[in-house]
């Protein structure tokens, strides 16, 4: 069933300790597409300026996301630059230029309001509400967010998290927004603001979804190579909700499951920068990957 | 069968942002017996001073540990006085005084000269080779080690490692140890340095059982309440090894599972002071909580 993403997209130049990329196609709409693009399709919404590249236009229809959404506006194209130090757990900024999407207002086209699966990636809580607004009957909305917004907008993001179905935030987000350090604690006060799901990402140590009655534990897939994590927790989105998508029904395993398959695709992506692994990434890659996934955690 | 485990006997004084003891029971040697004790017959082999309270004595015995390895000295019982921060991970030393600890010369009494199943706690390793000198055949060798172990003795924790099959580690020890920050690279250093098998241990984000061939990853039990996480490492090898040594043969799943009951004993040890949770568990208590890791992973 078709899939809706709301996010950026956008050119990044980023250093690790591995190498480096000036510009290379980025933004969580970006990595949410090509993950979820392995399970169904996309339909993107983003802005992009006259600047952008039509080679990466080609690339994100070669993989069969929905562009129809995807609006150019006069100006430049939205560009992050940052870096990665040796625990390559947090990025650096050095320097951030909205440009085009400062003044990113999402207007669904018409034919996208009947999407089923919405997956709000991470933008202004007010915004992310909005879309919500011009879909009239969702199966499942999952947003995700940062600490920017949890501490500038709380009021504004209580209110979209009382629209979602599904939360993603990383371990620190979770502890921020729930206001303590003890995370079963933790998940369970954002459970009470509205999402029956919350997915706390871990990075290197693996995934943890909360439901209310259950807790589930996904390990990440042990990797040699970790070049760059731009984009993980995105493409990570992009695989749970991209498996999700496929049909309606939200039971325990299939949500279990589903956070393997995103914890497959953020494994995958932070293997090469950019989404220069991703873009390889066949469907049997991923199933040889969700088998390991089975081994590593058997006892 | 039976297993031996050399190591301290102390008297912790431990505050934690959720209170505190003073003069509690501590030592390696005392955590792995009780949790190991879960399991099976457990030999110790430790000095205390003169000042060490019978009640503990009493205590080790009612719980089935075989004292004629613990030995008493001339002078005061090792003391050890830390506290822990808020995030719980790393306890801060206030205090040492290691007092007849300081002279420690493990002699094993003749009838433990035939254990099979042998844990060497975190001692100088030239100590806990000097223990494998004593056992003239063992069928199991594990050691612990720590930082200052692997900065100020390398030569000689090589030597030891060249005879132990199991090595327990954390995080940050394997990747000391190893010299590299990529943990698969390092737990593959770690092998090739004499064990067979390797564990490391990453608090609340679980534990890692690396084999030649082979990968385990398993969680941590969630917790709400973590109130003192000393100890934790040494309850961990204690069901870890506990579990292993009621009978030989060492498959991948009889490891795994040890592995297991590794993380449960570590889980009830942190819920409180000293072994005053370890103390109340019931077989039935650990067996339940081995139900419940199952459905932390199952997908």
């Amino acid at each position: 069933m078709s899939l809706l993403v709301v996010g950026s997209v956008a050119l990044d130049s980023v250093k690790t300790p591995f190498g480096e990329i000036k510009e290379g196609l980025g933004g969580s709409a970006t990595y949410f597409s090509i993950a979820a693009g392995c399970f169904t399709k996309v339909r993107l919404v983003a802005v992009v300026g006259e600047d952008f590249p039509a080679k990466h236009v080609s690339f994100l229809k070669s993989r069969g996301v929905d562009l129809r959404g995807l609006s150019r506006a006069k100006g430049k194209t939205f560009r992050w630059k940052g870096f990665y130090g040796d625990d390559m757990n947090e990025a650096k900024t050095l320097r951030t230029d909205l440009n085009v999407f400062e003044t990113f207002r999402p207007e669904l086209p018409p034919p996208y309001r009947d999407t089923p699966f919405v997956f709000l990636a991470n933008i202004d809580p007010d915004l992310q509400r909005n879309v919500v607004d011009q879909i009239p009957d969702p199966y499942l909305v999952a947003c995700d967010t940062m600490n920017y917004w949890i501490s500038s907008k709380p009021e504004a993001l209580r209110k979209t998290l009382s629209r979602v179905d599904i939360l993603f935030v990383n371990e620190g987000e979770a502890r921020q927004l729930a206001g303590g350090s003890n995370l079963l604690k933790a998940a369970r006060r954002l459970l009470s603001m509205g999402p029956s799901t919350v997915v706390i990402k871990r990075g290197e140590y693996g995934a943890l979804l909360f439901r209310k009655d259950s807790l589930f534990w996904a390990p990440a897939y042990p990797l040699e190579t970790v070049k760059d994590p731009t984009g993980a927790g995105d493409s990570f989105a992009g695989g749970f909700m991209g498996y999700l998508s496929r049909r309606k029904g939200l039971t325990e395993t299939r949500l279990r499951r589903a956070l393997i398959y995103g914890s497959i695709m953020a494994s995958f992506n932070v293997e090469a920068f950019s989404l220069n692994r991703l873009r390889k990434i066949k469907r049997e890659d991923v199933e040889r990957r969700f088998r390991a996934f089975r081994g590593l955690v058997r006892f």
